[in-house]
């Protein structure tokens, strides 16, 4: 009889998935558009329900349309937990998320196949809404299993093109009847892309990741008069278009100052009426504020919104602000984190421990079971982008160092 | 007989035409948005030929729009011209362009009811497309009028909304017989609002205008690379977002260091894919630049060129830049502004010789023909504004001017 610790997953199957799961919602350059809760959307979920239950994994979705698959084990007991999201930006590449679920899958069908039972259950899911691209906050399927937030409160939530997020997830079908945060894990893992340069620059395979990053994200509207741009003196103008660009120059400028682990990110800015000679009267613009420690993240946000204050304040522009998401810097488990990069070099893989830049479901679970991540490379760090790649045995070194993580916590 | 100096303009029938017109493409707050050729336009421009029919004049419609009414003098010649035009601004006002329209017709009905013929002939106009809010370049149907364009160059030209405008002019049924450049004025007199704040803060009825800002537009398209706002260090990023809010903060700069006759507006900035938490791939920015000595334009718009060249380089940004209009700094004929300031002063209104801020029609003319212009103020100096407003009392002043000065240019 095999030994577990020689088990090993099955690459081809586990790339037919990611591909198979890619042709939905496919963007030109091999990216996907999957936003959460819209049609593509649905018809991801139906084939990864597909797949669970070819799998023979018993489901269940709960009320903010969470799915989890559960695998008995030979007690009763709470399952160790895998999985992650499969929706994505609107310009998102094929892996982000993805991967975390259809590996988990993978290990799955590779315990089926050697008829390996673990001791304790296992379980694989997909949380709704990691992204946040459509409907803010992120990770907002995993915070509601949690019960970071409360279900009624994210289900009134309107998103940006207008919908609100219960009528979406009704119409996809995935508003479940299962109670949020009923559910506890033994512990959880969860195996992502990097999406950052690291682990490729520095020829690593794994990444074991020790903690996440604190997110910040603050909306501005801004309000100022709509004037004729050329007769208009400068110093009469009350140009939210200029506000809104000066907050974008200062979230560089507060990036840089405070040096490498601060980074600041304006990605959306409107201005209205959006004219070329005319003054704008209104602007839109977000900024995303990210630390791993929540010192230094306060001490943007207090430099940000002090520096929107003043500049409202010289340019006669008004301002409201509203925070779309915030969450702490997030610690991962030591002997999960341990654990993962031993398993790693068993495996003779080069590993580095490493802080996570991008907010994941992982973190929502920190404080509530044993909790940690495996990373692999994204080339040239690339991600949210369709041109996210990362090379096959990085898949498989993933997908195996989840497969030995698991037998190691479910024996 | 009354004496022609006496004749007075009726301003009941001045501000019934400037109400019932601004009905056309009416919208919250008092404003109109009746843009260059859309159906708006044609009915406005529908009801402003009906008016001329309804005064008698002889209608010529040319290739590109512009639509001219004649009303024959004793002798044959060339014809004094009044007009401006009624296409707006997105969230325009009523009085921006309508006024100097309408006005002609007013001094037409006045001189009908008086039943005076002029030894010349008048003439009332209305150009296509002046704003260039939906097709640049501005003053579009004028500077056609004028020979500065070629009319099948125009009709090419792309709008905003991807529509073209010799099909959306011949959806509007204007698209004329008669050539464009064929005609040519004895002299052109526009009246308008001053869209800035000179003649309100200082008290003054009428303004002489002496000439016109240069113009210069110029629209960047930004190529950076799509990236995730968490995980990408701040020294690798290829933001092109970043980029276009550097240099519409760059702008004001440019503008503030050169002082009062400068201005620099960026009234248009897109990002794309525009979420909260990815760098931006793309982005487009036009900048608006105006000032009334040409040296100075130029040292304006090298600046920003420059800067342009240097905050790409330093982002690892790509750009494309084209330019979307540029006029210089027109001076108007030295003795049609006296003859403006000197017929203000016999109407006992208090008159101000100024520039204007704004580019309009008549800059088109003023090389080809003896040319000024007359402004009403503008309440607070806003313009381009559902707010834009001009007390009644400074509506008569400005069409009694004209009433007297195309008399007199027409005697």
């Amino acid at each position: 009889m095999l030994k577990s610790s020689n088990l090993r997953i099955n690459l081809e199957r586990l790339l037919n998935r990611i591909e198979t799961l890619a042709q939905i919602g496919a963007i030109d350059g091999g990216g996907v558009c999957r936003m959460a809760l819209t049609d593509e959307d649905r018809r991801g979920r139906d084939l990864v329900v597909g797949w669970m239950k070819e799998l023979h994994l018993d489901i269940s979705i709960d009320r903010i349309g969470n799915v989890i698959g559960m695998r008995a084990g030979i007690e009763p007991a709470a399952p160790v937990l895998t999985g992650s999201h499969i929706d994505t930006v609107a310009t998102g590449g094929r892996y982000d998320g993805s991967l975390g679920v259809l590996a988990g899958l993978e290990v799955i069908a590779t315990l089926n196949q050697a008829n390996l039972t673990t001791r304790k259950p296992l379980a694989v899911g997909f949380f709704t809404n990691e992204e946040g691209a459509r409907f803010a906050p992120d990770m907002m399927g995993s915070a509601v299993h949690q019960g970071v937030f409360e279900v009624e409160d994210m289900l009134r939530i309107i998103g940006i093109d207008g919908s609100t997020l219960g009528e979406e997830l009704d119409k996809t079908g995935y508003a479940g009847d299962t109670q949020t945060g009923a559910f506890r894990a033994d512990c959880f893992i969860e195996l992502h892309v990097e999406q950052g340069p690291v682990l490729h620059t520095g020829n690593y395979e794994i990444g074991a990741v020790e903690g996440v990053q604190g997110i910040s994200w603050t909306e501005y509207r801004l309000s100022g008069t709509s004037n004729h741009a050329g007769t208009t003196p400068m110093q009469l103008r009350q140009d939210a278009g200029y506000v809104a660009s000066a907050i974008s120059v200062e979230a560089r400028r507060i990036a840089k100052s405070m040096g490498a682990d601060q980074v600041a990110t304006v990605g959306v800015t409107e201005l209205s009426p959006n004219l070329i000679n005319v003054i704008a009267k209104a602007a839109l613009v977000t900024v995303d504020l990210r630390n791993t420690d929540e010192q230094k993240l306060q001490q943007a946000e207090h430099s940000m919104a002090d520096f929107v204050t003043e500049i409202c304040n010289s340019e006669a522009v008004t301002f409201e602000s509203r925070t779309l998401a915030r969450f702490e810097p997030v610690e991962f488990d030591h002997s999960m984190v341990k654990l993962v990069a031993e398993t790693a070099r068993s495996l003779d893989y080069k590993v580095r421990k490493m802080p996570s830049g991008a907010g994941h479901d992982a973190q929502m679970f920190a404080p509530n079971c044993p909790t940690a991540m495996i990373f692999v490379p994204s080339r040239d760090g690339i991600s949210h982008n369709v041109a996210e790649y990362t090379e096959p045995e990085h898949l498989r070194a993933g997908a195996d160092v989840l497969l030995q993580v698991l037998l190691a916590k479910s024996r």
